[in-house]
């Protein structure tokens, strides 16, 4: 019994590292793969302003800069402009605090997106060039983001975990983005 | 042997989390030091690309928008306005199914842009202004962004694991991207 | 006692993977909560500079292109154009490196982009279109970067670890950064 014992503990002792490396791989993607996919929905919807703009510009070759495509142009620069800042804090907020809420705030960014240019193209001067769209999705997740590294600098120097409350808080305060 | 046993299997049984973490940190590199790679080379190039043109801004101070400036301009512009959707399909690429393809397919994609940089600086008309170049090799790095999704959601609800067959054939598929 | 031993054994050797998991993302945590607060600064930033341009285009109405807007347009401009190159070296240099020196390097060029943002509006003519801030910043994570891939390689291909002596010395030079 005990050469049983000794020939089964080292087995069970010592988990196999290629084991929980891919345990951990899929782990990791448990925790992001929401992310990727409004990352991946963000690019498509890229993909089709830059088309837009790049229609209307061989389209109308012999006035190369009509007052659509300076529109187009506009609004393309703009939405590209805080494409980097909303990257930002889309991943920053769902790796430090939860994914979910973070992914749904970043999808109805994209819809808030997709209404900005569209109606962009519908207005007659160049007065909206800033951050017009999308400043609340954008501050709740920049608060996720603050409220993740609170809460990590306290569970390490004050060892209280009030991550689970937070998290469900903030599911609930997700649902408020939808709010017009 | 028993009292043997005893001081042994605390050892053997209890994995050093110190240990279990620096082999982490080294998977974890393991698995990104490719794209690590291109997107330093990415970042050289940016920065090459900004120092002409603010050569070309300060060379002709005197004329501050000759055309050569207003084209270098544009060229750049171009770039950097597809800059941070090809930094997000590469990482999500990378990190969702493998990297050796995606950072083959990044550094095709920096070819590809060099290209472009060069030759918009001996177009005549700013008749270039979206995505016209890297098309494929985008769509490339989305398809295997959406395919490492759906290979996750299918590990985690159905149980069957298709990884390796996908990252052999994305390996296989990636080769295509040399075609002209 | 055998009886004791064998109930004893199973429950530490086989570790808990949901305590090895939620080890891990402390640990993750632990390695770039720092980068995460820079890139919360650096958002913070961008969306001041958006709003300065906002407030400028909204107030002039009556002039929607007056040199003033102009110039606050062109620099808010420069600023996003190298946002992405800078968010990239950042978390790359974190990342590979050590997280200190490089969210250092990153709070030092936040400080420098915004006397860069307010030099420019001062300005008369714009001659500063490029990367004319934060180059030595840029340069040193760069540098960061690539000393960590370098590392990783000769950690993997040599067996040999520097690692702790070029934390230190990264952490020194960084310190260099504050000359003027």
């Amino acid at each position: 019994m005990l050469s049983v014992m000794l020939k089964m503990t080292p087995q069970q002792s010592e988990p196999d590292p290629q084991f929980i490396l891919e345990n951990m791989f899929e782990a990791v993607m448990d925790n992001i793969f929401l992310l990727v996919l409004v990352t991946l929905l963000s690019v498509v919807q890229n993909v089709f302003f830059a088309l837009k703009v790049e229609k209307e510009c061989t389209g109308q070759h012999s006035k190369p800069h009509s007052a659509a495509f300076e529109r187009l142009s506009c609004a393309n620069r703009n939405c590209m402009d805080t494409y980097p800042t909303f990257l930002a804090v889309l991943w920053c907020a769902g790796i430090c605090l939860s994914q979910a809420p973070a992914a749904f705030a970043g999808i109805i960014y994209l819809v808030v997106r997709q209404k900005y240019f569209v109606g962009y193209l519908g207005q007659t001067c160049q007065s909206t060039p800033g951050f017009l769209f999308g400043k609340r999705i954008l501050f709740f997740l920049s608060l996720m983001c603050a409220v993740g590294i609170i809460n990590h600098l306290m569970l390490s120097y004050c060892g209280s975990d009030y991550k689970e409350y937070i998290q469900t808080i903030t599911k609930a305060a997700s649902a408020l983005l939808l709010l017009p």
